[in-house]
């Protein structure tokens, strides 16, 4: 993150404090690392940031002290100061804190341990002191769920990268190879292509396995028919791309045909949907009817998608709506994967995955890459 | 995990259920995935197990419906259970808590989030109800500290594999090479080695950035002259295991030397102390005077070490005593990291980082490579 007139980091900050004060908050204690590095460009796994109103406060240990000097300087030259923290970083927040002489403390409910808040809530004195903590929810989530255009500009480059890696996937697959010496190859791939790291554990599940949508790669060596899944993702410039193709080690038999076919009709389906106003449920539910025109309803167990950021797995959600939360209605910088799947238990599985961002008028494709049957 | 007369997982069920017992816990909700998969073999990103006296349930989301079932038919036949939740891991969890009537439900306090426990907390009807949410810590983590032989003999595996890696260091590190793209190949040849990933983001960091002691791999390309701290891991049947050494691009200076000298110095003074019966902190202590010895004692800024096991981080803690927090006293089956450092500012940093397991009458080495300076 450089000091420059485009830094986004003041208008992150300037919504979020909006955030609190209809939350009532006056402090929030940022401590959810991807949330820590939206707001003050420091990538770190562990730390603290205290946003007040008027100034930031952020907290390392001395892993970090170089690293968050440099990001505060930028951020707020007026308001910011860095703490270093001698003992832990929630003794230093705690101290902090206190000097403010009160208020309403806002924390990160999903994020942080009870054992973090009882020791917090102890050491700002407990319910007669003056000070409350406030469980807060989604105060930075839901700024960092529509993407700037910078943010875009990173998944537009992750996405070309992992899409050229996906163009080389027949050079890894074939028979006599070992799932996991494959998998190895593809992460290696993924690293020359410019990421820092796979973005999560990558998936080569071939033949019965296949059908398993979460398999770890293992010693199975790939035979003559397997249908195999491979899907894999990588974290560039902070931010994460996914992205899955079916192969079929020599012809394909007429299940795995019949499937892939099918699959690719739910994507091409679950695309169609995809423009500002439309719900993220919607574009769920066009896949699982494509899926349904091939008598295939059944055989897909999994959501169409999920958001991805500095995330690889965020918000929106683009499934079934559960548990009472209404399903996002799209925006312009909405980023997400578009994953449909067919899973025959014992025979085989195909799933493809493509990434997307949101625009005025539709969406970007961001991995660009053949989507049909790698026969290898 | 196959279900064999040497499964470990009855004592550790046995001997979590005494802690149980004592901290008056009826049924401990375990979500934390490295407790999850060392009392069911389940590697889960998520999931949820209730421990009660007398029976075990594993709770699961569809995805790891296949593994939950292999793993619990192998534990405790007679009283185990495989939960599939339909919507959410907690609400199955809830409602398999009421069909107990009441009682004492301990949380992982370090773990579990403010908001998964104030759901669960009203899900289970509040304060009026008959349940009690118990904040525990360590229930299942203090019997991971010691570990058992079938866990020594995956560390040792682990320790062999990485150390065979770190014989062919020679091979990456030279003059004109970046640090990243020298990353990308150690991750792979990780990879090759048969772990399935790294256990942590590789450290390469040269000249200058070799005395930021978790500097990330970045563009920054190779000289002669510089000293390159190269600290990596991996992860091999579920165990973690950690190495560093450093290397001189060219011979080394003064400066360099001195550092590396010093730091042999100071791991195999901690080494030295390792035996049962001494305090962790103590072996901390040693390396620091080996320090200064050399007057580098201000240059050290990190503890010397931290356990190893399912996590790369985890007890015991081979430092400064914090917080009031007595230091353990080590036991045979413990396993721990050295790795003393020395970091000059804008000049040059060393760390030398082996893998040890308490044995009854000292320590045996994982990672069986040479120590010395690296000269490429």
């Amino acid at each position: 993150m450089t000091e420059s007139s485009s830094d986004p980091r003041p208008l992150r900050l300037a919504r979020v404090r909006e955030h609190l004060r209809e939350a009532g908050v006056d402090t929030l204690l940022v401590g959810h690392p991807p949330n820590l590095e939206y707001l003050t460009g420091l990538r770190a796994s562990s730390g603290v940031l205290l946003l007040d109103a008027d100034r930031v406060r952020l907290i390392v240990d001395f892993r970090y002290a170089e690293a968050a000097a440099v990001a505060i300087a930028g951020l707020e030259p007026a308001g910011g100061s860095m703490v270093l923290a001698e003992r832990s970083l929630d003794e230093a927040a705690a101290e902090a804190i206190k000097r403010s002489g009160g208020g309403h403390v806002g924390i990160e409910a999903a994020h942080l341990s009870v054992k973090r808040r009882d020791w917090l809530a102890a050491a700002l004195g407990g319910r007669a002191g003056p000070f409350s903590l406030v469980p807060t929810e989604r105060l930075v989530e839901r700024q960092r769920l529509v993407k700037g255009p910078e943010e875009v500009a990173s998944l537009r480059e992750a996405g070309r990268r992992l899409a050229s890696v996906a163009r080389d996937l027949a050079r890894w697959v074939r028979a006599g190879q070992r799932e996991s010496d494959i998998a190895a190859e593809l992460d290696h791939a993924v690293r020359l292509a410019g990421f820092d790291r796979p973005a999560f554990d990558t998936i080569v599940a071939s033949g019965p396995r296949s059908a398993m949508p979460h398999a770890r790669p293992g010693g199975r060596i790939l035979a003559s028919g397997d249908a195999v899944v491979l899907d894999f993702g990588g974290v560039y410039d902070g931010y994460c791309v996914d992205l899955t193709r079916t192969a079929s080690v020599g012809p394909p038999g007429p299940d795995l045909e019949r499937c892939h076919r099918a699959v690719l009709d739910a994507v091409e389906a679950a695309l169609a949907v995809i423009r500002p106003g439309r719900l993220a449920s919607a574009v769920d539910e066009a896949a699982r009817q494509a899926l349904a025109r091939h008598g295939l309803e059944g055989a897909f167990g999994h959501s169409t998608g999920h958001g991805l950021g500095l995330e690889v797995h965020e918000e929106p959600r683009v499934g079934r709506p559960v548990g009472g939360v209404p399903p996002a209605v799209l925006e312009p910088g909405m980023a997400f994967t578009v994953e449909p799947g067919v899973y025959l238990p014992g025979l085989c599985g195909v799933r493809v995955e493509d990434d997307v961002v949101v625009t005025p008028d539709g969406y970007e494709l961001l991995t660009d890459a053949p989507r049909s049957l790698i026969v290898v």
